[in-house]
């Protein structure tokens, strides 16, 4: 096996068949585009699990994601996609940089969603774009634009069904596209508290990244929270 | 008379008649939120009879604006509207900020028109967004952001085959909208070298307030060389 690509948190690797990958979730947590790193014991094994269960759900919802099946505790075996250099985000309560932005106080519910569009660029910091950049750089047709669109809120109507049964909230998430050979679209990266902003919805604290970015500690003990959670639903 | 606003470069003053405002351009140039400023003689004149030549333009283009009549070298008569409290930029070439967020080249082509949104306010240094901002910020309806996208494409096409006509290559350009009595999206504020980037189409030297913010002198002459090539056309 070969690795294709290495991230802060993951690792991809070829494997027998062409157009299947390896991912390796790694323990290691990073914030501020990686200028704050840390190593967080069993995270790995957390976030590949959680994302499991996730895609598992948008798939059974009919989003089709990369997702094919866990191999072990801290591996899937994903479909290889061409990744898309866009970020999606999804917004349902205004929480991290929004709020400085636009001066609104963290855990306002926003009456409807807000999605946002970033470019993947880490030497940028993934500015914020909107879908005519989208189409004037060439990222993505206008057609794969309005199907990514109903996808997210799709995504987003079944995140929040599923994590409200286990009293989360869902403040926001972030994902990512890619086509496969065929030039399908499919939700790739991962799907876990290291890209959902979730919140307990009697105590509103943070089970997320947030943890880790904003030094509140019980970093996988919140990770593990979520998890144990969201296996009670089996 | 009353003062109704007193802007960087613009004073707005109530008339006899309700829903009419005389709007007064002033001689000072302003850049980076207004925290470089300069008095450029001269300009208040030149910016309101090219804004009264461009809103004209567009206004028999079927572009509804808030303009009525020029009734003094540095003077508008315009209907009362209600702003909405958003700026809508409309790129053709990459330009100021775009460059480094994006890492574009100044001048690039953009192969279709960028359209930004932003949220006007001065202290949060008027943040981009789109239009689920918008929606869940509730500053306007989706009927009027459709209505105010077509009229931004409409105005794009019109101003950019005007100054194509006097050798000026229309780079990109900010407006904003507002609503009268009756509820009807007026284009507002202001249309000249504040506000757009003009560059001649063969030196591809700027005509425009990148002058000013760029400290690349004789900043009167280019306005007037602008307002010079639009009265060759009448």
């Amino acid at each position: 096996m070969q690795i294709i690509s290495e991230g802060k948190s993951r690792q991809v690797l070829s494997t027998e068949v062409e157009n299947e990958v390896l991912v390796e979730h790694k323990d290691q947590a990073s914030a501020y585009n990686g200028i704050k790193r840390a190593i967080i014991p069993g995270k790995g094994v957390m976030v590949n699990k959680i994302s499991s269960i996730l895609y598992e759900a948008l798939e059974s919802a009919g989003v089709s994601t990369h997702f094919i099946r866990m191999v072990s505790d801290s591996q899937q075996l994903c479909r290889k996609v061409k990744p898309i250099k866009l970020e999606f985000i999804v917004r349902n309560y205004a929480a991290g940089d929004m709020t400085q932005r636009l001066n609104i106080e963290t855990g306002t519910k926003l009456p409807t969603p807000v999605f946002e569009i970033c470019y993947k660029d880490d030497q940028l910091d993934d500015p914020m774009i909107n879908e005519s950049y989208v189409t004037a750089l060439r990222l993505a047709s206008d057609d794969e634009m309005a199907i990514i669109h109903n996808k997210l809120i799709l995504t987003n109507d079944v995140l929040t069904h599923l994590f409200a049964r286990v009293g989360i909230v869902l403040v926001d998430f972030k994902v990512e596209f890619g086509r496969d050979e065929d030039g399908n679209l499919l939700m790739c990266d991962e799907l876990s508290p290291d890209s959902c902003r979730l919140w307990d919805a009697i105590s509103m604290d943070s089970l997320d990244r947030d943890r880790f970015r904003y030094d509140l500690g019980k970093v996988g003990e919140a990770y593990e929270d979520v998890l144990n959670r969201l296996n009670s639903l089996k």
